[in-house]
C-alpha cells in the first residue's frame, strides 16, 4: 500500500459522480478488487468478513425456520438446462460453458450453473415419495456465473457473484406461499436489521419474472442516488418445475400429487446497497451491527503522556471486549492521530473513541460518531452502557436517514408526462395505476430507462398473502388511461 | 425413502466388501447421492453438516491464529496457469476448461480452478508492498474440480470437491515453515479431536510433491483395511510461486526481497476417512464431537403407560438441550422402537436413551452406546453429568480403537520381498530406510501398488522443524540395499 495520503483519500464525489465514487469507495476500503477477466472480482477479506456478518444472520435464521445445507455441482448438463424451456430460454445466452474436461471435448456440455433449479429438482424427485417427505427445504451457499457483458461493478453486475439459492417444495399451493413470504420477510429483516437499509416488498410484473416462476416477489432497496436496488428474489415456481422433473409425492390417500416449489436467493447486491446507502465522501460507513470493527480507540499523547494514555485506553479497551464489543486499540506509534482518525473513517468503523492526556484527567472518553462527526463525552465510569447506547444511536441515524430518502421518494403521477418528469427531477419511486400491458412499460423505458421495478403486494400474510394490492375501481393506466387493476412502481434500477 | 426395512439398512459387509460396505453407508445414512454426470455428488443435508462441523473447528483457528477469509474468482485464464511451469504441467491433463460464454467462444480459455496459486499469487504481488504487509494469510472455502477419469468414491475421489485452501507470503523461509507446522498442527487436530481420526505426520517424497512445491507435508489416517488416506496437505512453496509472480517486498533497509510462500488445504476426504474409520455393518458411527444429533431418546411405551413415559422423556430431553447437549427425542407413533433403534445406529447417532415404564418407576435412564451398544443404566438425578461422561467415552473408545489399528500397523521391513509380504499380509504402513531413489518406490508399487506415501519429518518446530528424520549412519536402502538417509513409509493408498 502507497504512504500517501491523497491516494488513500476518496477523491470523487457521492452526489456528483455516484459511479466513480462507489467504486473508489470499494476499492480504497479494501473491500474488493478487479480480476484480470473482465467481470469478476477478489472479495478482499475486509470484504468477505461483511458477506459473512449476512451468512452468519440468514443460516442462522433459516435454520430456526426448517432449512437444511446441502451442497449440489456446479455444473449442469446441458439437457438438463433443457427441461425447463422458461429456464433455457432465460438463462441460455448468459451461460458459461465447460466444454473440455483435460484433453478431451466432452460429449455433453456442461453449464456452470446459472441458478440451480435445473440440478436440484431432479433429486428432489428421487428423494422425495410421499406427503411425509414434505416440506423438503434445502439451500446452498455457493457462487453462481451469468456472462452478462456488462461494465463492472463490484457487488452489484459481476459475471461471478456469491450468493445462497433456496429450494423447497411443498405439497399445496398455500404452503409454498407461505414459504415465499417467510423467505422474503427474513431478506427484510436483514436488510433493515443487519445492513440497516429499509426496503419495499413487492412483486415483479408478470414480464419481468424468474423463468419458469409463477410468481415473482422481492425487496427493493432506494439508493441516494434515486434508483433502486433489487435486493433479493422469493419466487413461486407453482408447479412448472415440478411437472418438468416429476416432482411428485403419495398424498394421505395414496394418490399421486404434484409438488409445488419455490426459490429464493439473496446474493452480495445486498451489500453493495449497503454500502451504497450509507457511506459518504469520507469513505464507507457501517453500521455497527455488521463492522467488523465496532469501536476504534485512538489514543493521543506526546512522550510524557504516552504512559498514561496507553494504560487508560488499555483498560477501556478490556472492558468492551469484555462485555462482547469487537475493539480495535489503534496505538501504532509511526501514525499521528490525524491519520489514524482518517484511515479508520476511510474504513467505517462506526464509533472512535478519543483518549488523551486531558480524558485520562477527567477520567472521560470522546466519543466519534462516523456517520456525522457527532462528538460527545462520557464518563469513564459506565463507559461500556454509552458505547452500547451510541452504537444503536448510529444504526438509527443510518437507517433514519434511509428511511426518510425512501419516504420522501415515492410520489403519485398520472400520464406519461408527469411519470417521466417526476422521475426525471427527483428519482425515486413513481407509483400509478397500471393496464398491465408492457407497452405501457416501454413508453417510459425507451425515454428515461425507468422501469417497473416492483407491484405492491399484499404483506399479511395467510390466504391473501402476495396478492397485488389493487387500485380505486375506477382507476386508469398511468400510461395508456386504460382501466387499470394493478398498481405499478417506476424507477430507475441498478 | 422406501419404508422396506431390508432396503433401509446396510447389506454390505465392512471387512469382505470394504468398497461397497462404504457406499452403501454414504447412500443410506443420507450423506451424499451421485450425480447424473460421472464423477460428482450431491452432498445431502445429512453429510453437509458433517462438512459444516469441519469448517466450524478449522475456521475458528484458523481467525484465531491470523488468518482471513477471501474469495478468488472461480476461474483461472490459461495465461495465468501457465506462468509457474510446474502447476501447467501438474495440473493441466485435470482442468475443465470453460470455452464459451453466452452465444461467444471466448478468446481465452478459462480453468475451473483446480487449486488457486495461480489466481492468488498475482494479488498478493500487487497487494504486497512492504515487509509491514507481511505476513499475509488468506483462505476460501470453495470447490475445485479436476478432471480425473477414475471410478466416483464420494468424499474421497470426485471431479469437484469441498475444501479450503489457504494462501500465505512471508519475509523468510523460516516463517514460511513456521507456517507449514501451524497449519498441519490445525489439521491433525481437526481430525484427532473432531473426528476422532489419528494420524501420522510427515511429508511426501519429492517426486510427489505439489507441483511448484519445495515440500508437502501431510497428514495420513490408516483406514481400517489397511490403506492410508492422505487426509490434508501443507505446502512450503519456497520462492517458485514468488518468482513466478513477483512477490517481492521492500525489507526494513528498503532493498528489495522476494518473498516465500505456503498453502494448504483439507477437503472432504477428511470426511470419507472419518466414516470409513468409525462406521461398521450397522451403518455410520460418528463421534460425539461432529454428530448434529448427539443423543437420541427413544420412549417406549404401551397405551397405559405412553403419557408417563413421554412427559418423563420430555423432561429428560429438556435437560440435555439446556445443558447444550443436541438431543432428538424421537416419539413418531407410527414407528416401533425397534424400527427406530436401527434407523438411529444406522444414522450414527453416537448415544441412545431408552426409557420405558421401567425407568420412569425406578427413577432411571438406559444408556446405549453406538459403537459396540454398550448398555449402562444411570439415574434420572445427574443424567446431564452421566451423558457427558457417556459421550467423552464413546469419543474414547472410537480414538482408541483407531489409535490400536495404527499403533499395530507400523512395521519395518529390509528387502522387496519382506516390505511386499508385509504389506501384502497385513496392509498398513511398512516403514523402512530408502535411498531417495524414486525406481525403488516403482519396484514395489509394481507390484502392489503401495507406493510411499509419506516420510516422517522432525515435528517439534524451531528450526529443525519440516528436516526429515534420518536413519541410522549405515542404513541402507529398504528396496535397493545402497546407502539409505532417509526413511519411507510403504503403504496401499486410497
Ligand atoms: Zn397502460
Ligand atoms: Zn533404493
Amino acid at each position: 500500500m502507497s504512504d500517501d495520503a491523497q491516494d488513500l483519500g476518496i477523491t470523487e464525489s457521492k452526489s456528483h459522480k455516484p459511479g466513480e465514487w462507489y467504486a473508489e469507495v470499494v476499492q480504497k476500503a479494501d473491500l474488493a478488487d478487479y480480476a484480470p477477466m473482465g467481470g469478476f472480482i477478489v472479495t478482499k477479506p475486509r470484504g468477505y468478513a461483511l458477506w459473512e456478518g449476512i451468512q452468519d444472520a440468514l443460516d442462522g435464521w433459516f435454520k430456526e425456520t426448517g432449512v437444511d445445507n446441502a451442497y449440489f455441482p456446479m455444473f449442469i448438463p446441458e439437457s438438463f438446462l433443457e427441461r425447463e424451456k422458461d429456464i433455457v430460454e432465460g438463462f441460455d445466452p448468459e451461460v458459461a460453458w465447460v466444454t473440455q474436461g483435460g484433453h478431451d471435448e466432452l460429449e455433453e456440455r456442461l453449464a456452470v450453473r446459472p441458478t440451480s433449479e435445473s440440478i436440484i429438482a431432479p433429486f428432489m424427485a428421487d428423494w422425495i415419495r410421499s406427503h411425509r417427505d414434505l416440506p423438503m427445504r434445502l439451500n446452498q451457499w455457493c457462487s453462481v456465473v451469468r456472462w452478462e457483458a456488462t461494465e463492472t461493478k463490484p457487488f452489484f453486475r459481476t459475471k461471478e457473484f456469491l450468493w445462497q439459492e433456496g429450494h423447497t417444495a411443498h405439497a399445496t399451493d398455500g404452503e409454498a406461499w407461505e414459504e415465499v413470504w417467510t423467505r422474503l420477510d427474513q431478506y427484510a429483516r436483514v436488510l433493515e436489521e443487519v445492513l440497516a437499509v429499509p426496503v419495499l416488498r413487492g412483486r415483479k410484473p408478470d414480464h419481468d419474472k424468474f423463468p419458469g416462476a409463477e410468481t415473482t416477489t422481492c425487496v427493493e432497496a432506494l439508493m441516494p442516488d434515486g434508483k433502486s436496488v433489487q435486493s433479493a428474489t422469493s419466487h413461486h415456481l407453482g408447479q412448472s418445475f415440478a411437472e418438468a422433473f416429476d416432482i411428485t409425492f403419495a398424498d394421505e390417500a395414496e394418490d399421486e400429487q404434484t409438488a409445488f416449489t419455490t426459490s429464493w436467493g439473496l446474493s452480495w447486491r445486498a451489500l453493495g446497497a449497503m454500502i451504497m446507502t450509507h457511506s459518504d465522501d469520507q469513505g464507507l460507513v457501517l453500521p455497527p451491527t455488521i463492522a467488523p470493527t465496532q469501536v476504534v480507540i485512538v489514543p493521543i499523547w506526546q512522550a510524557d503522556t504516552k504512559e498514561d494514555v496507553l494504560e487508560y485506553s488499555e483498560g477501556i479497551a478490556t472492558d468492551l471486549e469484555t462485555a462482547g464489543f469487537s475493539v480495535e486499540l489503534d496505538d501504532r506509534d509511526e501514525r499521528n492521530p490525524g491519520f489514524k482518525f482518517n484511515e479508520h473513517e476511510l474504513n467505517g468503523v462506526p464509533l472512535r473513541l478519543e483518549i488523551g492526556p486531558n480524558e485520562v484527567d477527567d477520567e472521560e472518553v470522546t466519543l466519534v460518531h462516523r456517520p456525522d462527526s457527532e462528538q460527545t463525552v462520557a464518563d469513564r465510569d459506565g463507559i461500556v452502557d454509552a458505547v452500547d447506547a451510541h452504537l444503536d444511536q448510529i444504526f438509527e441515524k443510518l437507517y433514519d436517514a434511509a428511511a426518510a430518502n425512501l419516504d420522501e421518494n415515492v410520489r403519485e403521477a398520472h400520464s406519461p408526462e408527469k411519470i417521466l418528469g417526476t422521475i426525471g427531477q427527483h428519482g425515486g419511486y413513481v407509483k400509478t395505476p397500471w393496464c398491465g400491458d408492457e407497452a405501457c412499460e416501454t413508453v417510459i423505458k425507451d425515454e428515461i430507462a425507468a422501469e417497473i421495478v416492483m407491484q405492491p403486494v399484499d404483506d399479511q400474510g395467510g390466504a391473501s398473502a402476495g396478492e397485488p394490492v389493487r387500485p380505486d375501481e375506477d382507476a386508469t393506466c398511468g400510461v395508456c388511461d386504460e382501466p387499470a387493476d394493478e398498481i405499478a412502481y417506476f424507477a430507475k434500477s441498478y
